[in-house]
């Protein structure tokens, strides 16, 4: 059976497992000081158009959020996040367990709105005891967000004005990066997010890799002693060539971005299969993720056929579900998916 | 030049990087949950003769050090363990990140005397004062050690019955397991380890993985949630599938005991290509690290040939350096060293 | 200038004075195990009708909220409290510092609903995706609320029930408990709380004590090694004796009550004198905290003769406003209040 | 029976009870905003001979170090302490509690020498691995020590010199420095303190006050927030009054030096009637602490008659015990001592 549930279903892409076969026996020293680390920091700085930037690779997305909001974070202060917000949510608390509190202003599909931001940080400091309540430290956005939502880049400048004026770092969780930078439409490019936020990191494995996100400080601003923090927080990899390898091979002749443009084009055409289909989307997501009103009596009949996840309940007889591409998606899937709903291929 | 640095330097067995491509695109659930991992915990549990073991993939090794003592201890006990063991030293302090303290006892080659352990706690419990002290909760060991030495099945023994005595659980660090199992004359066994410890966990990193121990809980004593605790501490990896494929490699068909047996075979050649030239060693390790003593501008000159790591100054004249083998050491690299140091190959 | 800022405004009952003078110079042990704390227990332990009750004394609320919480609680374990809660917004992030997430549920003037904690702890335990989320393992209420606002029994039988249900305990912050018990038309006596709750503490700074909160336990529940993680969170006085002595005073003929009452009776006449002179009360509040509705120009010109605290913004015209009473509330003082609010006294 | 089993067995010294009870109905802020607060503030200033000073009270020691160290430290610092110091062994490990581990070196009679100090932060420095290590962040010692004795000036310069070298602030615990200053033929004063360490603090508790510890930050170098860090850690007052009511007494007239002095004259004289006695001391103390040496037949004997405590076994027949004076010592107490010993007074 086919699933469309999630973006990490796959292995990794196949070029990343000839580059790890081809250099196996190669001898390189540990904790990211490899050839193939270094090669894949100038490929990314590159990419960034930002020659200047520190990039450290960790191996997965919680531990990547919680190493960079502790570690760029003073004790006293939180994170500013949308409630929705993967750090908010689904991180079975590993930002408090880091001693910092999540604070959390309205969501807009997974995203946050300068203005709101904005209101809650100038709230707090006109707040005559505030000194008691926890500082607004970081902004966190994720870009796709949870809901497979983007920032423009006319939003993006909003809420780099508003830590600006407050003196907040942005973080952008780019755990779905490629997908939202490959998305049609956007105006947002990795070099404009290097130039916007403080810190944000590309995924990878949800975008081809088997593990690891690369992380990327690009204001010189890397918190001090990094990697001594990194392994305090258990999060240094002895063979760092694992990761440098893949994102090696991911920022060699576009295959990040040729990858990510690949799952875009399946999401597409997922949406048209519904939409073709008379359902209605819950989100109108330009990215990887597509979210799809189901009656529920179909929703269980077709999760007999095909993979995919319930996000939430719509109303009494709806329920939102979510279908995924990745950088792994076969057109072959999508056609299925297609015969399944136009009711070519019989669903008894 | 070729290197016996440490036991980290190469990628991993061959079989795993088959076993990566013969799988890469079947689709799999995330977070542990997927077929591969179950594959592998049954040929664990089996290598254990343990049939009831719970057990975890985790990235590496202070990862799990970190996770395993925070979820096992209450919040007001600390872990016993040798002054130069790994999580009293080369951890960054990873387990006071977590809340605890690491109560030292003496160090003799790496090894801990169940003696002076059961000394350390029983005068803990017999100070008027011990309330405003930290308990002594677990009892922490490595085998083989940061100095290559091994337990005998009696002395961990001994251990045990300290550990029983006093209501402690003996957590054994096995980063560098299989070379301590596959040791000439151990009379250790996986099964012993798992009979006589309540948590230990089989190196994979530095044993033929890329990335990866396997956590065993042997006596139903998982910690609660324990998933939910992986994910808050930032340790749960999204593709499980990139451990469990690694582990069900290595645990078919005897991978593991054979490529650990071939690292002692190399090692013990390492120990008599140094003894034939006329070294003396500092300690005398059966495992896959050997401690050398050079006069030091030997050991500058040498260094210029062949890879190795500075322990420590052994006197003015002279230090201890070490030399690793692992899975991946070659009879080739093995027969330059010693062309190098019979000064059949000239050093100039 | 008199002032209604706050309820810790003055020093401590007289009564409390001639008890710490009359028994300086008995010398006694440190840490809690002196004779005016084991007094104090057995006192407290009548006034709730629990005789099995544990009871320490903590120097204050914030230190007794992070203790218990972080105490009682798993570490996956987050607290659940109304968004206005005490440890939710005015505690500078004590509770995350010590590692848990505050689980927030509306605020219903200070009070949280069962029916709404219960959705949410349900809604949890639904969820899929739970293990990756922090699990509600407690849910702490404030009785007075921040809001001045009162539980009914009944609504705190039905809380119970919820907390039951899902295995929670219930804790009670009694930082002003006192003017709980004592307001007039409640329901809620120290007994029943002492029966519905697992802990709560009887607030000491805020009624008639210089510092001290007791915490007790009711159900043979105390953290094991209590006293140590007591110290290990900074929290164990050396001088147990300053505490003890005090509470024991308080509960010695009923004092605890008795200025509990009067500062009951300061607060219906403070209200009185308000709704007299025709302002609007923004809370009907039954205990020792009045809020009152104040046209900004009539705040202003009030603040230069009485003090009080602004609130928050009601509209673009008007704050409310708190004007607290407390044990050390004089007649005279409202008498003054009144005299300015009805314009016998001028104001300019 | 009287004791002197340690030096907060009374209450406080009269004259706080007269200006407790003297401002008891005065209506001050809280918080620490307080006039007293800031009266104390001035004075010890004044004593310090440092009037750019920045200073704030804590109720207790332990809160007090966890405190101090936890906000000067960096995350991946630790504390450099002697083994014994009050932070290493007697705190339930409230230091790792706050995420940072202590770092011992040797002690020598509760005292650390500049020398080793300096080869433990320089061999670290040296070591190649250090960046998986825990950095040493600041030097903690304590004055006069858990065994009474004191430093020279020439021995805090030199440990000044070693931490200028190293860049870590100076720490100095004065948990009982009334004692360490007025000891006969000490050079070390309370402005030397000031000039010489980066942050330390005057004990209250032990030194004449109910509670409470005055911390000084001497260079202009409070940690940023740290009202809010102090609320954070559950250490702020809400009654500030209460300890600045303290401090500004002992600090009026010479107060503390006063009591501590006479806490001196105790000690000599109870050194004294041992040594008359024929009593060997463990250690030559110059303060408060006298730490004698028992036969353990004898101590059984003389515990039912005054009350001391048990320090440390001395061989098997003998017993380290230790007598502590304070300011509340009585001549009458030490007059019965000698009774006792020299036989006066009969013990059956």
């Amino acid at each position: 059976m086919i699933s469309f549930a999630c973006d990490y279903l796959e292995g990794c892409h196949e070029d990343i497992l000839k580059a790890l076969a081809a250099t196996n026996r190669l001898q390189e020293s540990g904790y990211g000081t490899d050839w193939f680390t270094a090669s894949a920091i100038e490929k990314i700085r590159e990419a960034c158009a930002c020659s200047e930037a520190d990039i450290y690779f960790i191996n997965g997305g919680t531990q990547t959020n919680q190493l960079v909001i502790d570690t760029m974070l003073q004790p006293y202060e939180g994170v500013v996040a949308a409630e929705t917000g993967h750090v908010s949510v689904h991180e079975a608390g590993a930002i408090e367990f880091s001693g910092h509190k999540v604070l959390t202003v309205s969501s807009h599909c997974g995203k946050v709105k300068a203005a709101e931001v904005e209101a809650y940080v100038k709230r707090f400091y006109e707040d005559g005891s505030h000194e008691h309540m926890v500082f607004p430290g970081m902004l966190y956005i994720s870009h796709p967000t949870e809901y497979g939502t983007l920032y423009t880049a006319k939003e993006l400048r909003e809420l780099r004005a508003v830590c600006d004026t407050y003196g907040m770092p942005l973080f952008v969780d780019g755990a779905r990066l490629g997908y939202g930078l490959q998305a049609r439409g956007t105006d947002v490019t990795m070099p404009l997010l290097a130039e916007l936020s403080d810190v944000f990191y590309i995924g990878g494995t949800k975008v081809g890799a088997l593990c690891g996100e690369a992380v990327v400080f690009t204001k010189q601003n890397t918190p001090r002693h990094f990697v001594t923090q990194i392994k305090q927080h258990g999060a240094l990899s002895a063979k760092g060539r694992l990761m440098g390898i893949q994102f090696d091979t991911l920022f060699t002749d576009g295959l990040y971005e040729k990858i990510s443009r690949h799952a875009i084009d399946m999401a597409e055409q997922v949406k048209a299969v519904f939409q073709e289909a008379g359902y209605a989307l819950a989100i109108d997501s330009p990215t990887n993720q597509q979210f799809v009103i189901l009656e529920n009596n179909k929703m269980k009949e077709l999760e007999k056929y095909v993979g995919f996840e319930c996000w939430e309940p719509y109303d009494e007889q709806h329920t939102v579900v979510r279908f995924a591409t990745s950088w792994a998606t076969e057109q072959e899937h999508v056609d299925e998916l297609r015969a399944l709903l136009s009711g070519c291929k019989s669903m008894e």
